[in-house]
């Protein structure tokens, strides 16, 4: 008898027959003896309605009403979930994240997971029910509830499953698994049967969207495994788990999968005067106004000034323009500009650090299939570098072929 | 400065436009330098519209689930609204049930608030908020939520007020307030200016539909005055309050009001055997199935059998069949009958005790124009008729003016 905690997601409870889709499922699973927490997110499009409401009533979204206001859709979810249990005959029972101990910080929109005290989950499984949980959401200290952020019902999912001591947890999805690459992009991606955290962190981070990047790095932490597999079909998914074999030293092929992230913003900042300061005092600028920098790149052809480029995700674009003037002035820069016609491709793979040939393959390739690299970024599991947006899918066939990933 | 708990019902805070409304009624009376403690319901349909929902899940709609469901109606409003009167400049902050501190016994759908322990209430009104907090809710000692039933709002309202001490509970409504007489019903009708809680009680559960008979018990245990008056204009209601002065007994009009309720079920039970215990089996049976039954009589007209007619809602007619199918048998009667096509005419008045030629005169007019009465009950401060449907207006204009209840 496995402990398991399963995470649906709002589309997969859109309507009361997919509601009931998904019991008959978590059914199946309490049927062969496991013990089953859910957690589930707000049917369909609830959340985005419940947004447009309040923008109807005050645009400025208040943080914590909005916290008040959106949490009621998942609460809405699992007491319907729960109805459906109860009537195939199963014994079943709804949770708040606020019953089910999920306690947050005080931030609201956007809360972390402080601790999870799973007194009562654990005295209604021991009841022999599946429990059903909100996820999403939990409270502070004060009782006041808080949202995770989108996608956050994968982090509750992962949380909970640690604070149960849980055997593993099971994120049901619309795609089979994780794939070497987007199976829309490359027609012959193959599905992984497992990745290790860190590849799953960098894929998912690159755009991925399978798994909410905190979720892995919450499972990573605490050795949870995360197994991602389709609410559509029975198809075994991918592990996402701690991998300590050594096949992929000997192995050629050294990377688990090719990345490509459209939701890139670069930003060039032209003629910063060089001396000591004037970069820490940009990117200070930018921290103050939480831009989230990912990659950097300076490029020192002048004599007493240099360019700085630099990304960021596109949701920063509305107030860059502003925020840039104020920087460029204050160090005195000579202009800059925002360019949103590019992506990230990068090849993401566990054994990389050991084969130092990798990163000089993929510029190779991408060289030999005419396709300029505008900036390159490298950590211990991946190269990422930044081409045209047009030049993108191009890039992720060619480096799936050269790395043998395709499917026979 | 006054500390002031308001409540606006469902249609009140309907759409956007409406509950911009209703923050700007709220915060009127903010202006006015006093501390105010909203409690509203769920927006409109929304508790319908879930209910609608469950039952394509789960025909059976499971206590519990169901009210974790239907909790989130009024959660949705107290946030919108806490987000309309920020938007309009207030200081304000919404509170779920158990957040403002409201208990309440086990019973799913329809529970007692056992009690209210206000400490986050208060603070937030120290730090000058405006509070407004979900109504028909509260959660027991375990932590899970509880509905109070259909208009439960009006209690929480009530209860909020007698546990913050507030100087009085205001409910806002579709009506001006408290009148003699259905105005649809009488053209002449008045409203008053003050009404006895026992008045009130009666004419709340004699149909009257204003405010909720639970919500009026609990304010006379606790003698917390309530206002009942418009949202739709600023005429001054109706004041149920405890009512010392003497003025009924000196005075010719000693009734209050005339009420009348067609939500009534008749069924009269033909032959049962004339033996000690029978009518006791009998209404033991119906007790057990939760069975209201309001009015009885019994009429010995027969050697050795009486027939027992009594009344109940009509919500109870669903079942009655089978029930006094096998009420009957089991203590041996000949057979019942049931109607719905009667309603009971009340006429109101804390003086009527004083007055004995009250009934008598009721009868008289009922008599004088040609009205026959089925059934009467009489209790200290009203006296019941039952009569045909198709005459209660009839008897509820002739009353109006006999007890000079008619406007000038």
């Amino acid at each position: 008898m496995s402990l398991i905690v399963q995470k649906f997601g709002g589309s997969s409870v859109a309507d009361p027959e997919k509601i009931r889709r998904v019991a008959k499922r978590v059914g199946e699973t309490a049927d062969k003896g496991n013990k089953v927490v859910v957690v589930v997110s707000a049917m369909g499009d609830t959340t985005d309605d419940l947004i447009a409401l309040a923008k109807k009533i005050n645009i400025k979204l208040p943080a914590r009403e909005m916290d008040m206001l959106l949490s009621t859709g998942e609460q809405q979810s699992i007491a319907l979930l729960s109805m459906a249990l109860l009537g195939m005959g199963y014994k079943a029972i709804s949770l708040t994240g606020e019953q089910a101990g999920v306690q947050t910080d005080k931030v609201y929109g956007k809360a972390k997971i402080t601790y999870i005290t799973p007194t009562r989950l654990e005295e209604e499984l021991a009841k022999g029910n599946i429990v059903i949980v909100a996820g999403f959401q939990g409270v502070d200290a004060q009782g006041d509830v808080h949202t995770l952020g989108r996608g956050g019902s994968d982090t509750s999912a992962v949380a909970l499953a640690i604070g149960l001591n849980a055997d593993y947890c099971e994120i049901y999805t619309d795609v089979d698994g994780v794939y070497t690459a987007d199976p829309r992009v490359v027609p012959k991606a193959q599905k992984l049967s497992t990745i290790s955290f860190d590849e799953m962190m960098e894929m998912a981070s690159l755009g991925a969207g399978v798994l909410q990047p905190r979720s892995v790095e919450v499972a990573k932490r605490f050795n949870m495994p995360i197994c991602v597999r389709s609410s559509f079909n029975y198809n075994e998914g991918t592990m996402v788990q701690e991998v300590k074999d050594m096949k992929n030293l000997e192995n050629e092929i050294t990377i688990s999968g090719v990345a490509c992230d459209n939701n890139v913003l670069k930003i060039t900042v032209f003629e910063v005067p060089d001396y000591p300061g004037t970069a820490a005092q940009l990117f200070t600028v930018l921290g103050q106004e939480k831009v989230n920098v990912d990659m950097i790149v300076q490029s020192g052809d002048m004599l007493h000034a240099t360019n700085i480029s630099f990304t960021t995700g596109q949701e920063d674009k509305t107030n860059m323009e502003s925020i840039l003037q104020e920087a460029t002035t204050k160090i005195g820069a000579n202009g800059f500009m925002i360019s949103d016609d590019i992506a990230k491709v990068s090849i993401v793979g566990a054994g990389m650090i050991t084969n130092p040939g990798v990163a000089a393959k993929m510029f190779q390739v991408l060289a030999d299939n005419n396709i300029n690299i505008e900036m390159i970024s490298t950590s211990e599991i991946k190269v990422s570098c930044v081409v045209k947006a047009s030049e993108a899918k191009k890039a992720v066939l060619a480096l799936h072929t050269a790395f043998k990933l395709d499917a026979e």
